[in-house]
């Protein structure tokens, strides 16, 4: 069955690019992907696919029912674009102005959309069904997903896989990784206040740019000293503003940055150790702060033996030569949420353009993908589904635990 | 003739308010000072005594000159206002919008006025000649008395005197100091380059809010360790600007502030030290750094003896009744350069509003002055001159030379 | 055969209790443990096992030839003890005063001597050779490793494996983990050189206090900033020292510490980093250093196949219950040079004492092991021989493709 | 009579030379100067002046009763030594080991003694009294003045007036200043207890390394920020001591400084802002402290009045050929206690040694002072005492105003 699938993966190859290129010329913001969720449901609802629109928002999710017993697979592909202005030279270029699919979410949805209908037609070898979550908004906190499953998208789901199309790696690569491999991102702002005055007078005043730069330099040792060394974290301040007349000391400085862990424990502690920082610092300069720590997407923690089993089912894949291990990403993906409530994992599709020394980066105005690697993540998540499904009577695991 | 002086200045003590008052409503600011120049010109072409206009720019020079030989005494004051708007409720509010003698200039121009009227009475008994150096764009450097000196205003001159209504002093009150009285005040600018790039990735960057924070905590150390202690020294930064999205690492630092110091090598020394402690701390994140360091005024310096013979004439005045030693002001003057051409000295004459407890600090958009503090300045330079020229066949300290 | 081996060793379990009691009475300091070779190569010569001394120093190795043609798998043990006084009171408490086996490398030599005298028992039907390498001088850098390796004691050899009992885990308990498990630990020392002078003249001066705290606080950004986040890594002072009349200026200070990192790369650049710190630190503060970074033991790095090999064999061994990841060690282990070389894992053997709720800990004057921890490490260690080499004509992770 | 006391103080040159000579010989370290006592007492006792012993110690104290009324003036020369071992090469080098003369208090004391025994032989002719105090312990704080002046040595007095032999500067020169001429010297020590560890640890402990040296950084804001910048002030860390093995994190850390002052607030103020800047930078890093601040002397402030009298006089003593203000000194004196408690006024009498470039500085094994300084200090606190008797009818500083 699985041969049946990658045949017809190959043949229905075009299709995706098709699709791609479609959902490439009519991208939609997050939160505003009001026709690309209508263009998902539509072509379920041509195929006579069970489908549910409006979940937790924009989210589209359809159901291959297989006809026989067997665990729930689901696979989740976001559809959301960027407010980014397509600069690429290509015909399927961005007709909206000043918003662009330069994430590969475009890619992602016809890869989903392609595989369901080929899974479809080979619904009477299921052993257990499908459930293809659409998810909208991934770009923009607080994301789709955590609506998604709230609104039960969930429900019933065994083990869920995703991949992202990625740019800097070449196509024919899967990338993997157990535990955490995408970070919490959260955003934290410290509001000094100070006690402003004239420049030629710092004693009636409590400088607000010294107390800002102290605070700056106590923030290193959160990582240096007090978060445990094997656990990584990254406190970055982007911004550093107190703007006055050159003899006047300032009143109040604002403080914005970022925070970026793979471990609630070192999240939650890095939260409270800011928090002290900025409460012993401004002390120590008779000020006082404001502090906001707002909480993006947590970090992606991929489950052991669902990630093995990717490995594994990836290796088979004819079009893959190399499966490695990724080093832990910094950046954020709400996909983290189903991770949460159901075992699985995400793994990275090489997805480099064809000729290039060095891709441009995702989120940049001339972001390409090559799309050889749609068949890729199609026929991996598609294997990945069906072998799943078939080991479902065993442990996935079981070499293991003989 | 010294008590002929003063009766005339009682005398004419309206004349003082009511070109005090007149000035005060069409004031004009630095550089522009033109109606203001011609005021003056015509009060002395009027009274046929000697005046050069265009001196430097808007400065206005006249002449008295003596009968019997002598040592020639300038005097000085200052006419620009500034762009303040004038909120004040009284008769003689500025007429011009958004423009204010918000620092007392009026009241300085016209005691000179009035004084040199009533000096040009007694010219038969003056035993040498009087400069009357009526000083446009004092409020904003490089300030008019650069230009005037450069333009000749001091040839010939011996010593200068020149007053400073003082809003939160009594009336009645002169305040002197040997030595330096007021700070050089200097701006400096520190750009910093680093690296930007995303808030996950410090190690790919040269973050400049750390760099620049880092700097502002070195920069203390240059009054704290580097400076002799018993010489009064301030580095103030009163801008921090770097604005990056929250997630982002800053590329680039602004940093602007003053530095206020009482003596020519300190100055220097600190110019130069702020150079390093940039050089040091930028090497040391990998970034680089332009620096300005624009000087202001220097400090004003009274001259010993010049000063002591002040103290004695000042407490020969019937209206003075108290002589007091100030603390060295931070704030800058331009009178700083004729102290650096000839011997004199400049002091403070206290203008505090009556009935008031707290009077509005100078530059304030009510800030006032009480008019009887006229007098009192005219005297004062009125006294220094005769007596100073009466004296001039002696040493002024004579007593401490015997 | 694997059978047969676990039975010989049950059978010999009071044998390595004996031994390792005998050597836990008799300890030896690194680089002096030479009654305790002899008594390792008097075992083998007795068993008519083929035995190399003084390999790179003290250290011993035997040979056991298979009667079967196969891979060569090495064993290690170290066998050097600690200056510390026993403090436990046991019947087979140290005889040396001051000197104790308080790290529990006299189980890792009593389990090594037995399993090679079982295996030899079935030489006839081992695949291949097994080399026992009894290495002096762990505790103590440079270390027994390097010589001994030099001195060719890993020549032939295929693959290595090493344990160590941990008295912190109970017995029943492997930990393992996949590339790096014990730290990079290196020692540095900066020796700042100012100017010192008069508590009360700074400016006169160049305070080695201020230069010294200023460096250990730039420090502090080397991780936090410089170092990629998902390194590991700990720079941490231990020692400032600048010692003077409460009123001088410190001429000098200095300061001592470690660092710990899991890879080269990383080692390699906080080398450096350190330098550049104290470099640009020190000229901030006109002074000069001197800067020496000794290495100690690299880090630990542990091959992946060869580590899962070791998880599905430990999993086999009826005395364990439990085979768990562990986090990274922030310890040494000169084990790391074996891994340079050849293949292997190092892995840690549960030996929690009985009845204890928290175990004295290693280097600790009352540390002690639970015995019973010697079969488990003399079964895994022997099960991973005999299957290794059994394996050694197919993958070593077939099953795993299976 | 000036001229007379100024021929009998040459006259009896040779005398103090002896004396300062024999006192040079024979030293003794403060509190424990017994000899020295005696020896002054006998002096006088020789003399038939009025003497007391052990006055606050081993203070002496001896009384000139003028014939004719006027005022008391008391005179201060303080007589213990320091210990320090005597490298000179001179005949009257100290015959005690390790105990030396080396900052000039034996001349002070000859100086004083020879003027008593001139001025006694003009009693007749002196208008007022003549306190001569002879003060022990200057060198070594709580130093000898306090208890003195609570043993009454300064009842009655009007005035009193203090010369320092000054190696430094020519003989011929006076150094005068009126307010802070000596600073005040305090001590201050800070125990840090953090909570030690591991150094590959440092998430498990409180870093007292980290904490001491960011309290060292956040010290130097104190100078730079919080006290008014016209105000000296110095503080300065002598000692930092953490001293452990290089892989073990700091558990507690020692701090030591001193702190100069010139203003009772000021010094008031930095004494709580240390204790406030300790506690944030503890509180931080989680960690406590302790902390003591020893006053040593207060600043010794001159009187303005008493100060310009003493300038008129050291212009008329024919040896002198320089009357110069000097900057305020860093060090301390006890002189300052009897400046709290009557007018006066303390000044620097220049002593450089012949032909030298630079002198050995005060406290140099090598020490020594010019004998001519001597007769300068003789004449010039013996032309005080006796024209300030003279004028005591009429105001101190009426010269100056007429």
């Amino acid at each position: 069955m699985l041969e049946k699938l990658n045949e017809l993966l190959e043949k229905h190859f075009d299709e995706m690019v098709e699709i791609r290129r479609y959902l490439h010329q009519f991208p939609e913001v997050s939160f505003k992907e009001f026709h690309t969720a209508t263009y998902i449901s539509d072509f379920y609802n041509n195929l006579g696919i069970s489908v549910t629109t409006n979940v937790g928002g924009n989210g589209v999710v359809a159901k291959i029912e297989g006809a026989l017993p067997g665990k729930t697979v689901a696979l989740r592909a976001d559809f959301d674009a960027l407010p980014i202005q397509d600069e690429k030279e290509v015909e399927y270029k961005s007709k909206v102005p000043g918003v662009m699919h330069a994430c590969g979410h475009d890619g992602h949805t016809a890869t989903l959309l392609v595989l369901a209908k080929c899974l479809n037609m080979l619904r009477d070898q299921l052993s257990g069904n499908v459930v293809l979550i659409h998810q909208h908004a991934e770009e923009y906190a607080p994301g789709g997903a955590i609506a998604m499953i709230q609104d039960g998208c969930l429900e019933g789901v065994d083990v869920i896989f995703g991949t992202h199309l990625w740019a800097g790696v070449p196509v024919g690569t899967i990338q993997y990784r157990v535990g955490p491999v995408m970070a919490a991102a959260d955003r934290f702002s410290i509001k000094i206040q100070g006690s402003g005055g004239h420049g030629a007078q710092p004693h009636k005043t409590k400088d607000a740019i010294v107390t800002g730069s102290q605070l700056v330099m106590n923030l290193q040792q959160i990582v240096s000293r007090r978060v445990n060394p094997v656990d990584p974290a990254v406190i970055s301040v982007g911004t550093f503003v107190a703007e006055n007349a050159f003899n006047v000391i300032a009143d109040s400085a604002q403080l914005i940055g970022t925070v970026r862990t793979f471990n609630d424990d070192v999240r939650d502690q890095i939260e409270k150790e800011i928090d002290a920082v900025a409460a012993a610092t401004c002390s120590l300069n008779g000020s006082t702060y404001e502090y906001t720590f707002d909480r993006g997407y947590p970090a992606v923690v991929n489950h052991k033996e669902e990630t093995e089993f990717l490995v594994e089912i990836a290796k088979q894949i004819s079009e893959v030569d190399s499966v490695e291990e990724t080093a832990p990403h910094m950046g954020g993906e709400d996909f983290a949420y189903y991770l949460r409530h159901v075992k699985g994992t995400f793994f990275f599709t090489g997805a480099k353009p064809e000729g290039v020394e060095v891709a441009y980066p995702h989120h940049h105005p001339k972001f390409d993908i090559n799309e050889k690697s749609l068949l890729v993540a199609a026929k991996t998540l598609g294997s990945a589904t069906v072998q799943y499904q078939n080991q479902s009577q065993k442990s996935l695991v079981q070499p293991r635990q003989a």
